[in-house]
């Protein structure tokens, strides 16, 4: 099945965010308050994340949810 | 039951690109392939919409998905 390139764009943002954190997807699901196995899924794009998600990521990031989806950080 | 920020804005944004290109919430779910009833809820914050969704509906609005979180346009 080929994954939604919107939903792989995002994964990858995410992951590369903790990586410049140096977070583990474990600590990521814990400032988050998300499971770890649903952190996995979101950067493997296996789930197409809803709004009040994609606002507690960005959270957690401390970023604006707009930076989620931009290339500059 | 108090709405979540994050989709009131979201609806709001919705609205305000909607009624800038003089377009109806039917105009709106015919170019977009929504359904005119989500495209309401979308707008009064009664759906907690997924990035598929917020994906197609910038694509309908031509424009990038960062916009639909921006205050400048």
């Amino acid at each position: 099945m080929k994954k939604d390139s919107v939903l792989v764009k995002f994964g990858n943002k995410v992951r590369q965010l903790r990586n410049e954190k140096g977070w583990s997807q474990e600590e990521l699901s814990f400032k988050s308050g998300f499971h770890r196995t649903y952190i996995g899924m979101v950067e493997r794009a296996e789930r197409n994340i809803s709004l009040k998600n994609i606002e507690r990521i960005a959270k957690t990031f401390n970023i604006e949810i707009q930076d989620l989806f931009t290339n500059k950080n």
